[in-house]
Order: structure tokens, then sequence, then C-alpha cells
């Protein structure tokens, strides 16, 4: 049985391949990095499930310019096979200027002892325009 | 020991409480309905925690004009005193208008035989403006 100390490190391990992934611009390692029933909560957008859509979704913002994440784990709670993670995120174009910086909320599945994102919600934390 | 079943309707049934709370313009009411050291990831906002920062976050969405909400429980997974649910909500001015719709996830925990929200995180449905 994993620690919970076990389950934030395999979390921050799980969110590694993330940003490689996405600093490869990799839509579809991306989408592999969901569950098969995973499901995005993009801000503006409706839910987002499975894994044409998770690619599609990712490939979009790559499409934008955005070039690398940050992601950083403020908390992580586990109960077995599933885990709950809190944390921080940014966004950068090339030459590293911020496009967004914000928050999110990732439910995980230990799925053959790989942590998948099963739910993946986050918002901004800079101010509104418009 | 509660069954998943039993926790999706008293996570529902705690949601009643939050909409009533709410469309009452309450938000003391609203800041008792989470954990003592619960927090909002609220859009274009940085983490909020406790129970004075929770109320003034609501009592600022009600001094903007926002009367009513109404949350639509879309799944939810139980833990022993630990659940998250994912949701739908559409926020409402005076006279019926949407004021924003979109959805949400927030960590609850049992906290002697009462649901509280823990973490609590949303984003708009709607295209971005601006």
């Amino acid at each position: 049985m994993a620690t919970a100390t076990d389950v934030r490190a395999e979390i921050e391990t799980a969110n590694e391949g993330f940003m490689t992934a996405f600093n490869q611009g990799d839509a579809a390692a991306m989408a592999g990095l969901y569950t098969t029933d995973g499901q995005l909560l993009p801000p503006h957008s409706d839910f987002l499930t499975g894994p044409d859509a998770i690619k599609a979704f990712w490939q979009g913002v790559f499409d934008m310019g955005v070039k690398e994440v940050k992601l950083a784990t403020v908390e992580t709670e586990a109960h077995g096979d599933a885990a709950t993670e809190v944390g921080k995120f940014t966004m950068f174009l090339e030459g590293g200027q911020v496009a967004d910086a914000g928050k999110y909320i990732v439910a995980w599945k230990n799925e053959q002892s790989t942590w998948k994102l099963h739910r993946d919600i986050w918002n901004s934390s800079q101010p509104a325009t418009g």
C-alpha cells in the first residue's frame, strides 16, 4: 500500500511526464496521460471527453503558440487507486512570456500502477480582461 | 458505511443548502458550508482560504447583483469521509438573466456527519470576452 508521501511523489513524477509532453508540443502523448474516459473542464468550453477531444484541445493550445507549462503540486490526497491534486500552473509563450498562470484540481486514477489524469479543471488567476 | 448512492444524495442535499444560502444572499451562511480551512479557487483570483475570505468572496458576488445559483451534480466519487463532485452551475442576475454558466469540481469532507466543501474550483463555459 502506497503511503500519502509516495502518492504525492508519484503524481509529481506523472506531472513531469505531463510537462515533458507539453513542452514537446506532443498532443497525442498528452492525451495518453488521461484515462480513456478522461475529461477536461477547460475555461470557456464545455466538458471535453476522451482521447480525441483531449488531443485536439491541447493541439489547439500549441497552435496558439503556447510552448511550455510548469506545474507545481500544492497538495494531494489519495484513497487507494484515486487521488485528488490541487496545484498551480504557468504557461509560457516563445521567449518565456507568461501566457497564463492559475490553479487546478485534477482527479487522478491509478491504472495498472500508472497515475492517469481522470478529471482536469483549471482557471486563470490573472485579472479578467474585457 | 454509506454507499456511493447515499453519498451522492447527501451531497445533493448539501448543495440544496448551498443554493438556499446563496439565493438568500447570506454570505455568512455560505462560509459555514466550508471546512474551517476550506479554500475557494475562483477564476481571476488567487486561492482564498478560510471562512472570512470565503464570506467576503461570496458577499462580493452578491454585491455584483448575482441573485441565484443552480447546481447540478454530474458525478460523485466517495472514499470514506472524502468525496469528489463534478457538477455544473448557472448563476442568475435579477429577473433571471444568466450571469454565468460553467462547471466545477468540489472536494468534500464529511465532518461529524455533515458534508462540507473543502476545495472549490470552477470556471465559465461561456465564450471568453475581451
